[in-house]
């Protein structure tokens, strides 16, 4: 295909992962560091495109952007797009705290993963279902891994090697679907 | 002066609220129901600012935006500028929830009104500080107001009449604040 895709992200570390998962799909991608716009929106999908639109106005080639974010059921989805800025101020903790003698835990992360290039625009979703766990347990992955359980599983995402976790992670589906489409467009 | 402002919100009550306290300050203005350009970041007043800028871009006259959130310091400051989300989401009942047996209770509602006009931007905030109820009380304004108490008062907010919030909101305070500086630029 020879496209080469440019990952904008304004997380290096979070850009790497995403460069990883392309390569091992076949896909050659660099990653573009800068600042993303973020919208304020429930739509993970509008806050993508949106901040991919931006970023193509600036770089005028192909590129993806994604955003991820936690789904609580019982809390109506918070805290959803505005996961990692909850997650700054109140935390695994905070979460916990919300959920103390809640029954329903389930809930899901969720990707979204938008590309832009001259006259396209597509998004595309991982997501992945689970339960919150009742109390924070390991040290691996970032953000609120430790009381997410995902479906079919008994540890959290914290407690898994992170080829385990990338195996069924919602970012890493939000990138597969991406890849399966990308030689059509 | 003669300069009519726009005020620019998607939200028409809380429009019709700002244009009478411009009124009220001998500042004369309109009401312009749009889509908000809403930015994701922890200062209201960068959100407030995109937001009457991309409105500029649009409407090419002077024009207002504002935006306003809860601060509660034993939160480090959330739901701060994504309070309306945060309200929606898990309610006045999930912060004092995250509250339960926290002593320090002090938090402020704060607005920040960005102005936009050929040449010129401006800023000014208003602030409010008070703490967090241990029980929602009232049934007056909307939002948080059940739960904060003013600096200097027993009642909430939403406990109040009208006019005594708009004494002394953080709302109306970012409304004076602009108005006064108006006349000079």
């Amino acid at each position: 295909m020879g496209k080469k895709v440019a990952i904008v992200t304004s997380n290096a570390a979070k850009g790497e992962e995403a460069r990883r998962i392309l390569e091992r799909l076949g896909i050659e991608a660099e990653v573009v560091e800068m600042e993303k716009l973020e919208i304020q929106s429930e739509s993970l999908e509008e806050i993508a495109l949106r901040a991919a639109r931006a970023a193509y106005e600036v770089l005028r080639r192909p590129l993806v952007v994604d955003d991820s974010g936690l789904f609580v059921e019982a809390l109506n989805g918070f805290p959803g797009p505005y996961s990692s800025y909850v997650y700054k101020k109140i935390g695994v903790r905070g979460v916990l705290k919300l959920m103390e003698g809640v029954k329903d835990r389930r809930a899901y992360f969720k990707t979204a993963l938008a590309y832009v290039s001259q006259g396209v625009e597509r998004v595309h979703v991982g997501v992945v279902w689970g339960r919150i766990a009742e109390e924070a347990r390991g040290s691996g992955g970032f953000g609120f891994d430790p009381i997410f359980i995902p479906e079919g599983h008994s540890r959290t995402f914290a407690e898994m090697e992170p080829w385990e976790k990338d195996a069924l992670s919602h970012r890493a589906r939000a990138y597969e679907a991406f890849a399966a489409e990308l030689k059509w467009i």
